[in-house]
């Protein structure tokens, strides 16, 4: 896999530095390289859904935010990358201290690149997948 | 369709009142009924990604939200919802004022409840479908 | 929506004539215009699965080219459908003499064209909807 | 991962002997084990979608049934599987002599099976991934 912009790594620090939503719910840069990228939630009572786990919302928050950071580490400088569609399976209840994401490119064509994100619940010294989603991303001038 | 819960009404508005994250986004329940929910967002410069529309986790987590509010008007009072899975198709960048999301549902089992979400965004008079997802649930004792 | 091809219903009779796949299952296109299609399929013992039902794969192939119609009506001569990605959600397991399938256009752009496609199982005078696909496809030049 | 069935082998193999589909398409199952599933197809023309590709729908039901087989192999000798909902992205367009798909399941609930299915096109040494899908199956008694 190849990057199209050599200053990769400020363009993705941008794409999470100038996301208000993003910025709100505290989601966080953690790492970024070609075609992928990592980020952390410190889970907080307002993530929460009315039975007390981590609402779905926030997890697929997480997963196309971070897939859009691994999609935006191949593309030129003046182009942007926007979610198409997304699909996310819940695979258990989500409950611990934070989230870690973690976004790998599957195919980056010209116009589409695919993204698979795994979100992963922290509890203690436990890790656990609760989550994964494949985001669909289309490449746009800027 | 048929709902198991006589007091349904109550049930759905504490699915909404009990979500913290719900409250924390502006997204506000607008109408209930037998297998539909409606909610409404004021779009707020917090809501929006860093090219200035709508994020699309914004728009996942109403349509999430809105089909449990759906489904939720549907079981027993000793009974929840848990979403399983679900896919949403971003169809045109969301800008506007305010969102509109309207679910209903597709097909009630026992078990699993599928819910179809359309959201449009307002901008002055205008409304426009910006999105369009299908929900998974999961029905569960309390 | 409008078309980009006035002889759009022969371009559609195409996509499936020369689909050897389609032709070998023996889905037929019964209906086309603007931003729709439909097909019909006669039921025969080597459509089924394991347990005696219509395979999933039957309903997803039906699914996906009856959304190819849809979208090969709206683009230009020179140009074809590639379905880029689909969803389906399997309602209730399938049984009957006859599969019908319609689709409809959601969105269409200049680059992606996004297709719903109902199915229903024919048993006798009752028609039950079986499945829901969502169906994302690129348009590229011949 | 842990199956239920000590003759797990047996009962996926009947999964595929016994689903005249995927007889009839000629998907062979090529090996199984405690939450996976592996198969193959000698690529025909009767494969085929209209510009010469193996067809999306083809790639979609061996996603579904090697799934199938994989989720198989958990459950209990008195219990079977049935396709709930499954999402497919087609990464490029899939040409050569045979397919490769390798199921693996992602996780294990008592009610729920989610399966990632990996498609690979084979032409003389090279292979490649064509497509991935996701698939959520229902456990249920027989």
């Amino acid at each position: 896999m190849q990057t199209q912009n050599p200053n990769f790594r400020r363009k993705v620090e941008e794409i999470f530095e100038r996301a208000a939503f993003i910025e709100t719910l505290g989601i966080r840069l953690r790492g970024v390289g070609v075609g992928w990228c990592e980020t952390r939630l410190d889970v907080l009572p307002r993530h929460l859904q009315q039975d007390g786990y981590i609402h779905a919302g926030v997890q697929a928050t997480m997963a196309d935010h971070t897939a859009g950071g691994a999609a935006g580490s191949l593309i030129r400088e003046d182009e942007i990358v926007l979610s198409v569609e997304f699909k996310i399976n819940l695979l258990r209840p989500a409950q611990g201290e934070a989230m870690r994401c973690k976004a790998n490119v599957l195919k980056a064509g010209r116009m589409l690149i695919v993204v698979e994100s795994e979100l992963f619940s922290l509890d203690g010294a436990q890790e656990k997948l609760t989550a994964k989603a494949t985001v669909t991303l289309a490449v746009k001038s800027k």
